[in-house]
């Protein structure tokens, strides 16, 4: 029933001090300074010297088996997450679906369906709404009362499929503001953008690379911009950018926060290391691999400086993974022809831990800083602390041991996720995963996975205790 | 030896909840969740049920017994840490000071000979450089190397006594990025500021409220714009604004914070509650108790709201007193008739913690930004991390209790400050410092002194481990 | 067949001079200094003595006759440009229109039909776009190459009437970039604001104020912003903002014309002396005659102070009146119980020149920026200089005398606007409209009217010429 | 008596127009249209078909014969005034020099001693002041009253000869807005440059090109935002900075002037076209004809793209030269192992005309903003309109004709100054100056030079009309 984490340096969002983690079950008992540490009969040891020890982290941003565009996302809640745990995150929050037209309480009860049994970490719900109107406004109030989802998430693109209006976008905010949920937006003009799309494809200009031509950075930024001038008109509502990509964007971001406003985002891995060009600008149509959206931006513009100045200054609090993988064959191949009729997604669960410790070892963020921005600051944005994302006692014993010396292959023949090409192929990073522990189970260790499906259980979660 | 507090809740940086404390000697040997907390034989139980346990306060801006104008600051070491003590701060950092012409090795020990064995806390040191030529600029390498001392402040007013101009504080700048350590300064346009100084004088206005009138915010402002600009000439030198007080200072530190500056700002509690109309320009000469550095700025203007925002953001990460007091009879006296003859400071090293609970209470700030303010970022900021400024297991055991249902009248008649009036008269705020523990002997409970002067030991200091 | 304005001051957009000006036939034939004047025979000699000479103002944004809401604005285009004439305007651009669902060439071909024959005063028009789909856009061609008009409304709000949606927008801005034109832009977040509107009337909020309450700043401010975005998506369309009156919005032009952007904005007469809580919130049904949109402004935000201040930084180019009469009885009665359904509008095509000279008294503007405002900038601005807007040699003689010593008074029982009551009723202002020539005429001389309905031709106008 | 500039295209600071020019004397009698023009007997006629005709520019910023640095600007008022009016430039206003440690009006009588009965061309002056004391202080209002001088220029640089320090800036600044003057400022932080030279000489970085590199742009935006500040807590006094050249600098002067200050800037040709890497960086010495303060800026920055952006938005209000010349032989040779030593400045009062057309012709600048911004802005800012500055009836006939199919080389070969080397050697430009009038003589015509030294007369200034 014990479990001792020993003689590893445990770091916290504000920094990083050996000690020794006690697990008691499901929980942390207790944390030691290492020469205080009492001898705990029959307590499984790891040992973690040299190593640091982290709060298991927190992926806010999923899409397991998301149907998009004629077919579904490849990773169902089993291999996804189980390929989240071998890279350190022990917690998901994917995203329950309505659909415009659709009943939200359907939506709910299918994802559920999804995911119930089939998990190997725990995990929770955000809730799309694709369709505000008078019902699925009260089915917020329920939602937050009843279901432990505190958190919503609305498209300014996909009309006819995600897309609310900006009257629909302020009444769901309104709603937010008064039951203390959190509104996620993708922030993407997509009126403008499929303008775009419609000229570019008249023009048979179809190649993967199109679908970042025809949706610019200044259409992000102009969505995020809207998106906080509406959250204020309802009443500062809390506002959360979900795969912010675009300076512009940040920009607006950090100006809403200079103010005080209860503004964040988040971006994800591939916005700081995959560019327009080198990507999803390769050849014939082989950039349909990195087609997402928001896209991947121009290696010619300061987007990746400025993000990761972003994650310094916290103007970008959260790094998730928008984990949406789609395999090329079959697939991706969907858009042969036609950009726009690519499935929209690239799939990163596994490699957010490692893909930001290399921008420790790069200097471009602190040790503090990895931990907060991927586990501590995730969970208390959406209502999990100290729950989820902090080495404390009482916290549910999600742990994971981390190898500062360690270095990771990434690649299509390792990876645990169920796609058929890595976006992030032949990468060779600095550290590594070196066990994983969830609610004081050892799924990870020595490469080799000892969980089970259906170990994961469904988080309720709480109101953000993130607000300023 | 052992020391448990217990049933509390421990407030850290980034949340709460509830945890026992286990202090073994001087140090903190654990944290258990209540329901995992072993018998400790023999330990002295601290009850906190219903309380908060938190790390001892670290005030990063003192000024105990400062010469200033032609008397001292009425707080010895002694008196002033004993003070500290009773309003849940165990820590000091004060500022041993080169005056124009002196040498720093001089300063250093003068300071040192004021503080040892006197102090009931622990303190650390900030060197005021006065004088900045070849020598002092090496100086400033021995001290980061041999004593400690990493973080040195500049004065942009007061020629003749401390005043830099730009190029001395170009030179300074350029040794602090090169040696690692921080440049603290005090940005007011000292140069302008005493040509309205004599303008006012001239026109036979002298009250206390003057003082406040001849330094305007824009000149706090333009100061800190200028020291951002000579940081960033020297090459992006971490540098640190003291007691910032005027919007538009806090304006141009956002501005530079968000393109990843490393730019840091602190602002007291006198700037967020106390104005130049209600208490500098009291009737008569009473004013004279608010003459401080910067000053009180005016209500009719948001400096108030601005810092309290400010403080929510982060773009003020710090909450420290500048305690410099003096007493009205015989010192603030020295200036009836002229007001620029004014001893500059006002003591509040007591009260810090408390005024800024009525914060929380109020609204304006989180519980976790209340411990993060006053604790653990000026540890992490002045290298004192992660032995002060937070309850981790290997930490100094420096923890206060706290009584969130407490109440705290603050008057002369109660203070323990060597001050015969006080800045706050007649406040009734919320909480209350319920027992305060330095280094594991608890100094204070039930409102009674426990300590003894000695107890408190000089910290070498290491470099911030707060930089971006 | 000779006229001399003789002993004036000639006021330019860039100073002031004395000079005489000789006017042959319908154009200006020379300017003269005073002691060089040759004698004139046979010409009419205007005595300007002790006053200034200036170009006939141009409004660039009336609706005379405009259906909306189940009316018409109440002036004709005889009694609309009568009026003009008396307040000094010799040229009106107004509004033919394409409603939602309508064809441009009947809308243009219609306000032909209102028009011709009718005007007192020199006329253009601009072109609303209700409808933006393939025919229109083709349309928007043919206006510039054969009809003369160069400049293309579309609105942000109206659904079903005027409305374009963003992609839209996007369209009729690359058609703008392509053939040269201007978008005008009426920047309000209609979508939401009909949200606000709907939801106030179902908390049973009916009266007049509720109009302003309904629609904020911030979504003027988000609309300017979004089409400020969207312009520059279409290549830096040239774009300008109608009835700016909010702080917000402004900032919003300011920045972008910080950048180059070829970005511009007008504001109106009422935005820069009414208010929401003195006009529009008048008891009972009263308001009602202040409605007009973007609405009246709160006397408690600083809209005022700064569109004055955006008028001298060239932030605002253009006043213009959006005159919009509408009576009280039977017109402004149709929203009695429901303020959604006051017709928009406000009445003031005879009272911008005196209104905005007032402000040259109180010296919030100079003689040359009352000028330019009024008569230079929007005659560059909309493709008419030199012809209009400037006194030059060869330009038309469109030609006002302005006694700075008069005074006039604004009521409904002297103006000459077929409306009854006055949006400024009773106001008592420095300045007054001397005499008024169009194209040689002189229409107005001792306050008494000497045109004749049908002087007034059909500007064909040409690009703008203000362009960055 | 009668001189007809027949058959051109008047351009002035809003549009163009034919017109034909009647000058009488030394005065503009009128204007007419070209189809109204009287016959003029005995009028001698110039050409001007298929020509521009403009107002006289008006450089606002020379130096002739200032002495710097050991030994003085190597064109004196004859020779410079001769090369100004080859150029199109009809008027001048230099610096009277006080010094520190001399009194101001024998820096004014010195100045005109060497100005009188010298000049080809009118001139002004302003007064450089390098000791503001209350003697100087006083001379100010007499100056202003009594002298027709209402400017003053303040350095932020070269401490000992004409540094003020912010205290005496702030004076002189309070004493300008009471007696409605304008300050000008050369906006560099000397005092860190200073710093900063002294260690690249110790380092042996001797060249040239190290000019540049201790000037870095930052310190002059430090300066600018520093004297901006001061203007504020003066009194919003007029300020206007000289020689701006720095994105960071031209930004900080946009921020003023969206607040409605009274801000204003000139950049100078050098700027526009010249870099630190291609020109100051030449190899061995050559790269001294380059050094100038404000410094050549870097071609990897955009600040020659920002600077032509100002000009577009009139952030950038005036273009002056800052003709400063010295030769190279013996004059610049002064600093051949130390570029400290190099007498500072760079010679082209001639070129500004074509140079600035040169933009003209290549979109960066339309015609109108051409003449505003070399005629009619510089005569308004410094109290010489209408006199100057604007072609009006009334006005001194100051008038260039000006060829825009013309082709104008520069070089030393063919140049009227009085240098030894052109710093823009080789240029070949669009435009040409075709004929140069100067009250009513002509000085140019078939590049040939019919003027005689002593014609220009000395202009006392009035007030600045150009303020908000
Ligand atoms: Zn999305
Ligand atoms: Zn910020
Ligand atoms: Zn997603
Ligand atoms: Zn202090
Ligand atoms: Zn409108
Ligand atoms: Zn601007
Ligand atoms: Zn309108
Ligand atoms: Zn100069």
């Amino acid at each position: 029933m014990y479990l001792l984490i020993k003689g590893g340096t445990v770091v916290t969002a504000t920094g990083a001090h050996p000690a020794d983690v006690l697990v008691e079950g499901e929980r942390i008992a207790g944390l030691f300074s290492p020469d205080s540490t009492p001898p705990v009969e029959g307590a499984q040891v790891v040992d973690a010297s040299g190593k640091y020890v982290i709060p298991g982290a927190v992926d806010v941003h999923t899409h397991m088996q998301l149907p998009f565009g004629g077919t579904s996302a490849s990773d169902t809640f089993e291999t996804g997450t189980r390929a989240a745990a071998f890279g350190g995150t022990t917690t998901i929050v994917d995203f329950a679906v309505q659909r415009t037209g659709e009943r939200i309480p359907d939506g709910l009860a299918a994802w559920h369906a999804k995911a119930d049994g089939n998990c190997h970490i725990d995990y929770g719900f955000h809730m799309i709404i694709g369709g505000v109107d008078d019902e699925s406004l009260k089915a917020m109030d329920s939602l937050v009362d009843a279901e432990g989802i505190s958190s919503f998430k609305l498209f300014m693109a996909y009309p006819g499929v995600f897309y609310s209006d900006d009257g629909q976008i302020l009444r769901a905010m309104q709603k937010a503001r008064d039951n203390g949920s959190m509104i996620m937006m993708h922030a993407e003009n997509g009126i403008a953008i499929d303008v775009l799309i419609g000229q570019a494809l008249a023009r048979g200009e179809t190649d993967p690379i199109n679908h970042g031509l025809t949706r610019p950075a200044e259409l992000e930024a102009e969505a995020t911009r809207r998106a906080i001038s509406l959250a204020q008109v309802a009443g500062d509502t809390p506002l959360y950018i979900v795969h912010l990509s675009a300076s512009q964007a940040l920009e607006a971001v950090a100006a809403a926060r200079d103010t005080g406003r209860n503004v964040f985002a988040e971006t994800c891995p591939q916005y700081l290391y995959l560019t327009l060009e080198d990507q999803l600008g390769a050849p014939g149509f082989e950039g349909a691999k990195w087609v997402c959206s928001t896209p991947l931006r121009s290696k010619h513009e300061p987007h990746q400086r400025d993000l990761w100045r972003g994650l310094r200054t916290n103007d970008l609090a959260v790094v998730s993974t928008d984990h949406c993988p789609f395999c090329f064959r079959e697939q991706k191949e969907l858009g042969i022809g036609d950009f726009s009729k690519i499935p929209n997604g690239i799939g990163g669960v596994e490699h957010r831990v490692d893909l930001l410790y290399q921008g420790v070892v790069d200097g471009k963020l602190s040790l503090a800083r990895w931990v907060e921005t991927l586990a501590t600051t995730p969970a208390r944005m959406f209502g999990l602390y100290p729950r989820k994302g902090v080495l404390a006692p009482g916290s549910d014993a999600d742990i994971v041991v981390y190898d500062p010396n360690g270095r990771t292959r990434i690649s299509v023949d390792t990876h645990h996720m169920n796609m058929d090409h890595s976006a992030y192929e032949g990468y060779e990073i600095a550290g590594k995963v070196d066990a994983v522990i969830s609610r004081g189970t050892v799924l990870v260790a020595n490469n080799t996975f000892h969980g089970h499906k259906g170990h994961g259980r469904y988080l309720p979660r709480g109101l953000s205790t993130y607000l300023l």
